[in-house]
């Protein structure tokens, strides 16, 4: 099952170019995340908890990157559509993958058009004890918690050097 | 060649767990390339050209990034150390290498130690004709202007999903 | 006439205090202001625009800004609201006026309680012309389209330095 | 006495209007205050600290700011100059001055001329005791060591709804 976030872009985004920035796209990844994945606190009946804040007994920690920009993003007074999934479920560490969807035409005043791709991308994230400060391995229940939102990997087009 | 290229911390790159924030991390290599690459001034005799702002004729393009966060970055009043070279002259895109450079303890008052590698990072840059907004070639002037800082490609040691 | 804008925070607008970051506080100004007065396009019928782009015939520039910090935000999921009016038609500038309302408990899991003043503020913006780069007299069509937003100022709690 | 604090731009404090965007500008006042008035470390004989981190036993906040900006600051690879003094000593509060100075021709490639001042701020901060949450009063030692860097407080050349 993919997720289907709204993330709200900001005019700050933008840099010199009128786009959003090639960074400013991670900073959209990472907020979908949190939104898709964070508790939604200590009372809350969510299980398939990812990011949990300094204070959390574990955290988690992002130790790879990958995204792949397929088509410049413009401003958009509506929120772009991230698209989120489980790629992987590893023994310590999880791969969220991304699809940011947006229309293709984003001029001001432009009529609506159908979303396209406009970035894939993958992140690793650990799953560390804050006690000891070590990874440690995924448990039963949150491998059962997870298990709803994986789906294949994402397939990036091209991969640098190869 | 790899270019030894400083890059000052902001206090601001800090999230709420204290370390430079993951998303930030790109913006100092972005910053590094930057700071390399960029032309300085029409009038400058500097060949290896990368980024040259909105008016220029050649407009360069982020296709894909990747990183690995082998460490995380504390504040550093110091600035941190971006080595940064080529691992790929293709025909009209080229691979940017980094790794980031830090001491190991960045605890207030510590004192120095040896710098040690806390992110590899591959940014896929392709080179855009300003007037037809298409991927042009690199010339052979470009390409032997690049040719000193072209290395071996950073190697990552893990990759998400294999 | 207040406007309501809802403005939805990101979790990187926390700085290592764990609260927005007081200057990340005038970028969500900011994206209301956008959110509030920026043009919906070239066929729209809207009139009180005060913010359209590098192309547009008339630039508006920030000249000052006043905030005033009166409680920390804390991370929300749900947007905040930034009241937002205008205290004073000037001759070539207007000064747009700020409250950002939020719960004063923003602990995760917490009752929704009422939300309170946060932040005052007010930035003076200087309508210019674009052919020129001068500032040029707000037109009666345009007093016209503000005249619906105008409110007494902001009145600020204390000011620095007396 | 007034500090001249170097603060290197990032091109990302770009935004689409090619210079530095206004928010942006309190950022860099935000690490001019750090590099100077941060705390070296724990041994340090460093007396005139302003800011020490979340783990210190006394915080700091920031509780108004005032920004005039005078000329749009554009894109520089050197440093800009912020100078930075303390314009009041008040009870359990002090306001720092800033004016940022940078050359007036920012074009790339354009010959060095003088800086002028492009920005006059004020931060109005307030010490805290980090136990308590609540403000304190500023020690005798604590006013010596501010003693040097006080002057007149920054003029504004204007004021919004005045």
């Amino acid at each position: 099952m993919r997720l289907q976030v709204p993330v709200t872009l900001r005019w700050a985004d933008l840099d010199a170019y009128g786009h959003v920035n090639n960074v400013e796209v991670l900073r959209l990844l990472e907020e979908a995340r949190i939104a898709a994945f964070w508790r939604h606190g200590p009372d809350s009946a969510q299980t398939a908890v990812l990011e949990s804040g300094p204070d959390a007994a574990t955290h988690t920690f992002v130790v790879s990157t990958e995204v792949e920009y397929l088509l410049p993003i413009g401003y958009h007074r509506d929120p772009v559509t991230v698209e989120l999934w489980i790629g992987r479920l590893g023994g310590a560490s999880i791969d969220v993958c991304y699809r940011i969807m947006a229309p293709a035409d984003h001029r001001p005043g432009a009529a609506p058009s159908e979303p396209v791709p406009h970035v894939n991308a993958r992140t690793t994230i650990v799953v560390v004890d804050a006690a000891t400060g070590r990874p440690r391995r995924l448990g039963a229940a949150e491998r059962e918690a997870w298990q709803p939102y994986l789906e294949p990997p994402i397939e990036f087009r091209r991969r640098g050097g190869r």
